[in-house]
């Protein structure tokens, strides 16, 4: 991005002003010109130049993400549920966050009813389970199948919660589309474009998971992706990006969802669990997302952790989960 | 892995034999018990049973890749070609490592009929060029779908050329198999499950590029999905990681490959274009990687650079790739 | 670790209580023996004994941070100021985080002792500011040198607050030692054994911040190099890792710092202005930061950033920084 | 970086012009103004400056190295040693690469005198050898001390070898330039100014290693601080970077490296032992370092690895090196 300064008088008036908007730049020309670092910064090309437009003209560029660019702030995802009379709302700095929690997968070592009946209690809005799980080895359990979804949904409406899970390929959408009420693009999955696309000409709320190598302007890509097709339902989860650090399963890049948070948006979702794989610290994190102003937080719970068939260390038993719920999700 | 001595006297033969084998271990215990590393080793669970079995009873775990680690040694893919006496081979420790040349994406600023000749007459056994296209954003060049496939088929038959090219989604895959020798799997998609387990059941050879925030351990692993589906035609690719550097696209991590060809008998393929993107440093990458001993090269090659739609920046030009060709490709 | 249970009739239970306690294991012999993976737990390895001493005999291996691991939980570290009734405590899960805030560099472009009176009178406790700095390049400004130990003193004692300034050498020790309350260790110096050994020696409270290349494991074990030589007074700062993402100056790691305050006893304060370079979301990460039982923060401010010589960026001007203390530094 | 075309003709040819160049652009506005990417390019700022001279005005902005952009290319670096006739010449694209090898740390485990002599015998140039050794933990061995220096030197110079260790402070190197031939910055204090501003001091040639979290500018920087003080016989050494894979102790960056390489006129030498830890591929990635024209290797050999008191499993036996000298050390 270029600004031409009207006149060399305003170089430290431009100056002052690109510092304190906290923008990269460097006076380049005796023009004046100043080139401003237009790759993704924390305001979009379009708010970047109307902050800037009495000092001269302007060169922004194409906008890499430019469907998102023109969405208007406090942009809210409505997801109605059946049984439910307030729709549930999700939005960035909410009044409320909204909770999403449930084991890891659907397997027959849950009583998905008796799961949901006590975290709707708790006040949880959503209910998650795995249904076709992508799982790093074929050798691993694969998830019940699509059958699944039907049943997550019951057990959440029986109890006023909305239910989500995932998709790993086109196929899985119409299924999803029927019974789900949110639908996740899994990590894995960030960048399938045909997945992508698919969700994009469906009806549905979509939460779309960061892919762990993925950059903040690739994760706004993908759900341009999206938009692209003409959903605007699109809920953005942090569930952390591969780092070097090798205690906890991946790195939670808080800031980075903050970034977003205020670059685009979208709402965001923080799922501690996935991210760090260490029960210990899920109630800091999901403490510290709650301060944030994040839309939500996801949590694995699990009645009998040992028993599960995926992801049995970071899975809250309910105690661990109530004791959590009770001094952070306040109904 | 756990080392179960059958006496005390053992315990300095041991530790020698298990340091030249360069594995991490500890006595942990008097009994004395040596636990060993065993997340993935440079050997794979049965082979370094064996190598310690005369010290005592070694209790190895499971394997995370069983299939792999049930492939012989010195696994070679074959590729026939309509039209072309020899079939290609890729092995690793080559005679002759395999070229792979072509542009990144197949559109009209290609001659490919061209093209394809020039590379054939300089030794190039495969022709790449992606017809459906992965690109971060829905506004960039998105291939020109499917019909490319036969295109690229018939130039590089033409010149007794294999051809590669790259599918995105399931649907992708029948008309594919149709046309093409080879199927790429690219980084965005290693694992989308669904699509690995389709490519298992085809009988083509598969490249599989490695995911840029991928593990060693789920790049095999996404192997070995193929491979449960039964298709053993598996080469690997690696294409970079993301790390810490960003003058280059990616890390490439040619020792990551070098552990990977040690350990499985997976060919490896190496592409410094996509891992780079710098033209200028293609020449000592290649060069690298023919030393090191890869099953093959992929380069990206274009007539006119300036006017591809995809890529200009890595994109050689016929004279820089003539020159590269010229030095390290002995037909 | 090995567990060795005391009889077979054991592994269901174990297995219950390793996977409650968020450990990672595999069941690797029929003895029955439980392997633990050891590396750097949530656990210390004699607290991990100890909550299973009842399932049969744990051989723990040798940890790698001794000295840390014997500290007690709760540990304070107490800063005396000259000037000031009561002294700075820093601990984690505090009734009140200390508040650490001032310019990046002491430069003739910072009035000192405004800067002072104004953040002591919002309730800043400590004075923060550079006189030996290190920059990435010889050609950048490299700070007021030693001299500025004195003056920041004289500044932060005036007004009842703490003073911290970074050394960069063992020559920088005595002057600092001699002026400031706390020393700091920055980033490039983590693993500069030769000070860490000699701010060992030295009756100070050392704050370490975390290297950008280094794990968690790394970074205590420089801990432990301080506390080698007998200085028990050590606080952690977290100031972000290296990642894949460049939107960011690093990755701020919240959680992994959760996990160091989990695991060790030793304070952490949290640097969102340098993890991050953004000053949009500095109020967002210091709220994050402070809901998460962090001992403290640390935030970059100057009176005319634009005129700062360096990290100008991130710097919040007064009223920015009032307007984050007003709403979350409550004194 | 700006480039104000001379005319509104010119785009089509400046357009080809820079694609071919490989320098990354946009068109910023019809001036017509082409924006290029300046962070660290492959071309010096000079240096692309000279190369699109005829397109029109050039503003280059500051470069961040500037003592390194007027070195002239092919800089050798020339070490004499004591009792040898001819010096030993660090370049890149070498005729013949050096070799340096030897034990990681000097301790009572190695024979130096024998290992020098058997080093000596298959063409080693230079003898490495840890005296004062940085260590992740205190409780580790650290090394015998400078008193080491001299035995080092002692063992090379009897069989016309210069010898290499590194300094881990200040204090070490009046009595390091006393004895050794080159002065080695180990990773961890790449970014020890105070260090490198005392090497850049003395009259003795100085290997930087790079730090495992450092970006190659920040690497380049370093250099240029030595640089800065007036040493101009600097040899860089990639030993792996910190990345996302974890069963190779780091990424070895040998395509950084070949960035370096073509951008600065350093001499680079590859450590395929630090950067992988695995000795199964060291012969790999000695073949490609060779092949792609690094200045030298460095490989770390002991007489009888069990026994070494660092970093044993990386250790190649007086069998395994000989068996990689005779297929590539050709004397």
């Amino acid at each position: 991005m270029l600004l031409f300064l009207r006149s060399k008088d305003l170089v430290p008036a431009a100056r002052e002003r690109l510092t304190n908007l906290g923008v990269d730049f460097q006076l380049v020309s005796e023009e004046p010109i100043f080139e401003i670092r237009a790759h993704l910064s924390i305001y979009s090309p379009p708010v970047l130049a109307t902050k800037l437009a009495d000092l001269g003209r302007v060169e922004t560029g194409k906008s890499r993400t430019p469907l998102l660019d023109a969405m208007p702030s406090g942009h809210e995802v409505v997801v109605e549920v059946r049984g439910r009379t307030e729709p549930i709302r999700f939005r960035n700095q909410p009044r409320q966050a909204v909770w999403i929690a449930g084991p890891c997968s659907l397997d027959e070592s849950n009583n998905l009813e008796e799961n949901a009946a006590r975290l709707a209690k708790l006040g949880v809005q959503v209910l998650r389970g795995g249904a076709v799980k992508p799982r790093t080895s074929p050798h691993e359990f694969q998830g019940v199948g699509r059958a699944g979804y039907s049943q997550l949904a019951r057990a959440a409406h029986a109890h006023g919660m909305a239910c989500i899970s995932e998709t790993l390929s086109e196929d899985d959408v119409p299924e999803a589309a029927e019974f789900l009420d949110i639908i996740q693009v899994g990590a894995r999955n960030m960048q399938n474009f045909a997945l992508l696309r698919k969700l994009g000409r469906c009806a549905k709320p979509v939460m779309l998971k960061r892919g762990p190598g993925a950059t903040l302007l690739e994760w706004a890509s993908a759900a341009e992706y999206i938009l692209n097709e003409g959903n605007r339902r699109i809920i953005l989860c942090e569930r952390g990006v591969r780092g070097l650090e090798t205690e906890l399963r991946y790195t939670l890049d808080l800031a980075g969802a903050a970034f977003m948070q205020h670059r685009y948006s979208l709402p965001m979702v923080i799922d501690p669990s996935h991210a760090t794989g260490v029960k210990q610290i899920l109630e800091a994190c999901t403490a510290g997302a709650l301060a944030m102003g994040f839309a939500g937080v996801m949590l694995e719970t699990h009645p009998r952790p040992a028993e599960a068939r995926s992801d049995a260390l970071q899975a809250l038993t309910p105690e661990e989960f109530s004791a959590i719920a009770g001094r952070h999700l306040h109904s």
